[in-house]
């Protein structure tokens, strides 16, 4: 085959735009699975790229589920019967259970408490909820503000729709030279939490801005912004032809914390468990490879046995195992510019390293190549040298370079960074010693 | 196929009758490969279950083996010639050498102690000799016994006969809704010795009758109670077709006294090893897994060569590690009834987990089923769970329940005990999720 | 298949000749990757063994490389103007860089300087440079030395030719009485340099000799001595069909020193691999067991992509981790008399095993035969005996021996010595209890 071979990229480098200022940008908007925060996140988004706007329809069927009818809310609040406003929508979209069914009216303190979520051991934070399928309302509230709401009576108001509309998701995809490609996904329908997960979305944004400049993209890429589990199951349900193409993938989620990085592995073992493994592993950074579980993000749905798809889960630090998890501590403070910016250079290498793990195979692979008459060795041998050397990448690289080996395997056999074996690929290829395998 | 599957069993339970009475009661019998001893034990088994007892003739080639002549012992003492009786039969089993020619004869002491046997290092314990294919005499004594017998001469008396009879064994076969069939395998030649192994007997006696009650037996449970060595060589060579159905076995001894469980994998690794870990893995007690070697009990000649069964041994204390081993403090006393019970519930466990180790497939495996509208999913979402909840165990049951990984499989690779998987299992059976899949 | 199999043969011996005094008498030859020093040392091998002495001509192209011009020295000083020599190639090889072209010049200090190589590092030792495609000249010193030449000029001459000539190896091939061979490879291109690597000639040059006396050879053995990259290549060029003969081989070097053990594996792991770290842990010496990596001696060249064979790289101290290394510390005193024999020793249990390493079929594999009555088994059972028993032995040989094991998988499968269960080969193979297998 004849394809050319660049000089690989530089991996390093600073996001396209303020990943902390989008993730301050798109926080107040009321996120849910359908509605007009996640149109308006998305429209957030195609500011930056030329996302486009999916709408699927209410009460359509998605594999083993039904597009839910869509939610909007306006306004919700508590208010003492004297009028004064104890709890407002507007201050924070946690306020209100997702989903929750209009509601104007006065009501006991007892019944309100039956609609009212607190923690009672983070007694100063707002806890989220939602109840997609409840047909129920609810308000979350401080444990420590709800103790000081003692009237017999309360007036609420929610306004809130629901009703048949259609469920929203963005997808930007950039085709490559051939027909396999990368998937990125993340969830948009959390409401004012910003880790969990609007730092993913602020990434993947950044990540779709870079791939779009990408000199020679061997490798499709598809980002995909959706709400969680429904969202993932309409997209495999209208999609899954194209499944098949899919060689490697990463939800993004919790990325701008500043916890040790945590990767979650596919379901069945793939090259992308390879390639966060070794990116991390080289990066000189704190960092956790998990086991594949069936909990947690869409990688549930990408990696359920009809899919199996090798996906995996990027995070910092885990859900459910930082304090500020799902409530209003998970806020624009709690979120880093610094942690953000390398989130975003660790996936980075992670898409340069997918996109040039080709195989090489020696045109002659029959001894050592003479490197000393194509300028590749020193003139005097017979002097010391670690085995870190350039000498020792291209050495291996020349070894290992069989037509069954790619880049990274080798990489990871001489425990040698990706971009090293690369540069020496690189090297060898200009000298004619090696050409590039079909995958 | 339209199998119907119940819920699953309770695995822990108490023996269907007093094991350390049952050891009590047969320890005095006179075992050996051959003889009334072992019918005795067989008939004191068929009080509790129906077993078959098969005569197989003197002389009949088994495999490279022949069957042996039968021997029967009816009294056997050392006196003094004024008549004082110092060594009686009567009083242990273990006086007298296995298949000792008769004797009645005054011997020099020096001709006696060409034929006593005593342990130097544990001078007041009777070891335990045999000599099946030696045809000479003996007599085993204490060492400080001994040491006090310092006359010229003792009359010495054994009524034994040897000739052509016929190896004793007992067989229990319960058949299952399939062709497999598992095999529980004990010894009953050895006399008077209570862990090595009229535990064995009681233990696989009680696990027979339990598994008579079993409301759904997939696998058929063959009970062997033989000699060892000869009796499985005797009963591989008459059984060579049948042996081709055993999924799965175990060879049961020394399971009385306290110590820890110790398991001797089979030869080529199987199902029963995985089995027998994860059983002893979840239960909270000391264990240990041992290779398989070609030394011990009769996994040895089902682990041979040309059987290659899938049978390992299930233990307390090994064999030949433990003081009391093949000596006469190998009695009631150093047997617990605890520990006996303790036993047969491991063992229950494994069965169970046999007889439920099925493979399940997803009826549409293509994302995650809609759990909240079947009733299986919380309705508000958002609270945080433990990975080690029934919900959890719900999702890695529909994750791996592909068709290629059995209840086992999903149970170790959750790390979740087997009957919380198998519960999830019964769970998304009755909700018409899965389907069972043919093994 | 009807071969007869011989009782094992002793594996630890003495060598056949005085390995330090050889390493003594060939220290001095002006070795070069061609020429007259090479010559010599092959004629000295030859006092031993029929090496064959192949020359194949200068300009010959082989696989990526070609047959370079013979270079050969005769003499080379720097003088004082007055006279005085201060360095001479006559007291030390080293003091010439290999391949120098002529010179006889007076030269200023300053330009001397530009050939001149030190270690300042290493102040009292002369390195050790090679220039074979330079076309240029120059002088190893120790720094000291060097320090005190201050003349402003020195007389310099090089009495050395090179041009069209032809490179020089050693080849014995002892046929055996199957196709497949191994392969002892050692470099011989080193001038006076004792541990690297007139240690590894002097170990093969003695294997050689004991192999020859080998009564029955399974396995053709060959040894190459060879200059290190082109000599291989140029083995590797002619003898291209051979190759696909080898079943296991070993490139020795660095043999002589007092440090532990190193083996370096094969690039594809196999049977050498076992085999080695086997001998080497049952050994009771201390050893590392080092992952292939494609610098270091020929096992690059064997390991090449296009042939990669089963050849790993036995050494005492690794290469470039001793200070001695390629500096004139490098001599016969470094290099020990005990240390030379080790080496020879473990070798020779190497090529033991491999040529020993055959399947064995059990005639009938049902169950345990009857060793009794073959004079096997002790008469009376029930003695307590240790895992570690000639039966243990005999008793994992009989269970292993279906024809799948070589007798090394039953060695390292029951972690006993490949001598004694070769041994337990014998005896069942004496007793007609198995057969030879065809590998």
């Amino acid at each position: 085959m004849n394809r050319s071979f660049s000089p690989p990229q530089s991996g390093a480098d600073v996001p396209p735009f303020d990943l902390h200022a989008f993730v301050r940008q798109v926080f107040p908007y009321p996120r849910s699975i359908t509605g007009d925060g996640v149109r308006a996140t998305i429209r957030a988004i195609a500011e930056h790229v030329p996302v486009t706007i999916v709408e699927v329809p209410s009460g359509i069927p998605v594999l083993d589920w039904t597009v839910p009818d869509e939610w909007n809310i306006r306004s919700a609040t508590i208010s003492k019967l004297s009028g004064e406003v104890l709890v407002d929508f507007r201050g924070n979209t946690l306020h209100v259970v997702g989903y929750s069914e209009p509601v104007h009216r006065i009501v006991s303190r007892e019944e309100l408490a039956q609609h009212v979520h607190t923690l009672q051991d983070q007694p100063d934070v707002i806890p989220y909820r939602t109840g997609y399928y409840a047909r129920d309302w609810g308000f979350c509230l401080s444990h420590n503000h709800w103790m000081t709401m003692n009237d017999d009576a309360y007036r609420v108001t929610i306004d809130s729709s629901r009703g048949p509309g259609s469920l929203t998701y963005g997808e930007l995809f950039l085709p490559g030279s051939t027909p396999d490609e990368i998937l990125i996904s993340v969830h948009v329908c959390h409401p004012s939490l910003a880790n969990d997960n609007l730092s993913g979305i602020a990434v993947a944004t950044a990540l779709a801005v870079r791939e779009m400049t990408r000199a020679e993209r061997r490798l499709g890429v598809r980002f995909l912004f959706l709400p969680a589990t429904i969202g993932a199951i309409t997209w495999l349900a209208r999609n899954e032809e194209q499944t098949s193409q899919i060689r490697a993938g990463l939800v993004l989620t919790c990325v701008g914390d500043e916890g040790a990085f945590h990767y979650k592995q596919s379901r069945s073992g793939s090259t992308i468990d390879q390639a966060v493994a070794h990116v991390l592993g080289h990066a000189g950074v704190p960092f956790e490879i998990l086991p594949f579980s069936p909990y947690g993000y869409d990688e549930r749905q990408y990696g359920s046995p009809g899919f199996d798809l090798p996906i995996g889960c990027f995070m910092r630090s885990v859900h459910g195992t930082f304090p500020e998890y799902h409530t209003s501590l998970d806020n624009c403070e709690f979120v880093k510019a610094k942690a953000l910016d390398e989130s975003y250079r660790m996936v980075a290498q992670v898409l340069d390293l997918l996109q040039g793990n080709i195989c090489f195979r020696r045109v002659d692979g029959r001894g050592e190549p003479q490197l000393g008459r194509r300028g590749l060795y020193r003139a005097i041998a017979g002097q010391r040298e670690g085995g870190g050397s350039t000498q020792s990448d291209l050495l291996w690289f020349l070894n290992l370079a069989d037509g069954r080996h790619s880049v990274l395997d080798i990489a990871e056999r001489s425990r040698i960074p990706f971009s090293r074996i690369q540069h020496a690929a690189y090297r060898a290829y200009e000298a004619n010693l090696v050409v590039m395998e079909d995958p």
